[in-house]
């Protein structure tokens, strides 16, 4: 077992430096499409087999230093009680079509008993770690980004929906957001129980909400989910989210042990937003990976030099998701540089 | 004529906050439907009498301090000899069927003639001017965001082909980003002959570049633009781009007199940022024009406040456009009460 992410994670020496991807299990690559062309994305993430074989699939192919569980962040509202369908054609994209919007729709919600409700999570889970040589991720989306899915009832791009809803009846909203963020904490306990090693916490959308707003229904909560973990000192929590540069220091402040940032804050200027005492990852723009092999790689050499500038503490990976038509050579190649370079200590 | 707008462009004294809206003549207006119903998207930007119409809408139901042009930044690109269609149902939002992707696709591009190719919005200018007692703003899309939809044929969320194209190549980015440039000078200048009284250039994908690559790619252009134009001391320029925390300073130093902020940065943390030779232009949440008038009220006066902590040259608006759902009657609230706001000295 390699522990190269976990010291990362902590800020502890490292040989090389630890590369993952963000949907590195994902379309890009043709194993996981020839899976994928079987079953429904939910049936996927529902399957232990399933989801444990396309989880496998990048430490095997790519080489990373971390393997990410396979699912969704949306399957915790479902099992809150919300109907979740992922759409096709025009309406592609996850849709809930009952959306929350008022006190009656939230007392419908319950907090799931992640064993009962979210079981196959946990299995995939068991199962993954029989075969694994690198840490598991386990994961969940933050309260925020949750809520405004469950609001909005399908993906947004202005979310006039989900802020009307929480910024007009504060009540409601601290209420929405704290039985998420309680769900959160079981879902996430039973994932480390379970044997996730890390756990990563997805605000997607934190950009969305300008600094202030996310200073009352974004951070807290992803600070409750954080603090209210029973954890040892080797199990770190990854926050993330893009368009985050205003966010960078509340994130850090959740308790969080690692603050992932996008490319659109180069990691030294991250550092002094985040203060000493969390690691980074990121941040290199998933675009770059359609670029010729030596434009690729002086990219790359520019994010690890910024990232040896922000000091110890550096897990690399792109600034949000792998993108689907991403060629598999760039990716391999990208691991193996991320590999050859030694970090400061 | 009023000049409340322009005057707070160019940092002098104003008797009240100016406020104009980003999308004002826009689908939230009935009276926009209405007309915009008798004809596709592209006839109505290309018929000067509707053109008028509904520019000057906004200015006489909502009363604001500026009309902008009815138009859209991409007749550029078609007037440079793409061909550009607005698609709909599942393949809705503007395409040009053959983008550009190699050099001889760029040699075939010219640069056009605006009294020529695109004298239909000169025409528009004119006959606006005789019926308009506010000022009017021009305006065009910047190189990097033009370029950017030339090279991907359409609307993208992570622009990887622009990206590649334009990182890859760096000599077919400069003389794609030249020719556009030049374009935009000519453009923007028959504008001002034909009687614009301010410029707005929108560089709506500025976010998605690194500041690094905004540095290479984006904000030289604009740059170029802006100092090649030919326009008196009255005669305000804009710059404005959403997700610009990182890149406020590279936008203030293009040479514009006014950069456009979006919610993510608090008007007086952008002042920090881009000095205090320019005014700024910003920035309340579209999204709080769906709340209640309580809870809309205390986020303008917020807006208000931290405008009046930037120090003086303050132009109301929004952080992007208006959202096509927006109440009518929110937005008239929102002009009156920044028309009772007299900004300090």
């Amino acid at each position: 077992m390699s522990y190269r992410f976990i010291d990362a994670c902590l800020r502890r020496p490292v040989d090389r430096t630890p590369i993952w991807l963000m949907r590195q299990a994902g379309r890009f690559l043709p194993e996981y499409r020839a899976v994928r062309e079987k079953v429904t994305f939910l049936q996927l993430c529902k399957t232990p087999d399933l989801a444990c074989e396309v989880t496998l699939q990048p430490v095997d192919i790519l080489g990373t230093d971390a393997a990410i569980l396979f699912s969704d962040i949306l399957v915790v509202p479902e099992a809150m009680g919300m109907e979740l369908h992922f759409g096709t054609g025009d309406d592609h994209g996850p849709q809930f079509p009952h959306p929350v919007r008022t006190h009656a729709d939230l007392a419908r919600l319950h907090i799931p008993d992640p064993e009962q409700e979210l079981r196959y999570v946990n299995d995939t889970i068991r199962l993954l770690r029989k075969s694994l040589n690198v840490p598991l991720i386990g994961f969940c989306g933050a309260p925020w980004t949750l809520a405004a899915y469950m609001i909005e009832g399908r993906t947004s791009r202005s979310f006039e929906k989900a802020k009307a809803t929480l910024f007009a009846d504060e009540q409601l909203a601290h209420e929405l957001l704290t039985k998420i963020s309680d769900a959160l904490i079981r879902y996430l306990q039973a994932q480390l129980d379970a044997g996730a090693q890390a756990l990563q916490i997805f605000d997607s959308w934190a950009g969305a909400l300008g600094p202030e707003d996310y200073r009352k229904f974004g951070a807290p909560y992803v600070a409750q989910v954080v603090q209210g973990l029973k954890r040892d000192g080797n199990t770190p929590v990854i926050v993330f989210g893009v368009e985050t540069g205003e966010l960078l220091a509340q994130l850090a402040a959740t308790g969080a042990d690692v603050v992932g940032v996008d490319w659109r804050v180069p990691l030294d200027d991250a550092r002094g937003r985040v203060g000493p005492a969390v690691a980074l990852q990121g941040n290199l723009d998933p675009a770059s990976l359609f670029l010729p092999p030596e434009a690729l790689e002086k990219r790359v050499a520019r994010v690890l030099e910024q990232a040896d500038a922000a000091g110890p503490g550096h897990v690399f990976n792109l600034g949000h998701g792998v993108l689907p038509t991403t060629p598999v050579e760039s990716v391999k190649a990208l691991v193996r540089q991320v590999h050859a370079h030694t970090p400061p200590r």
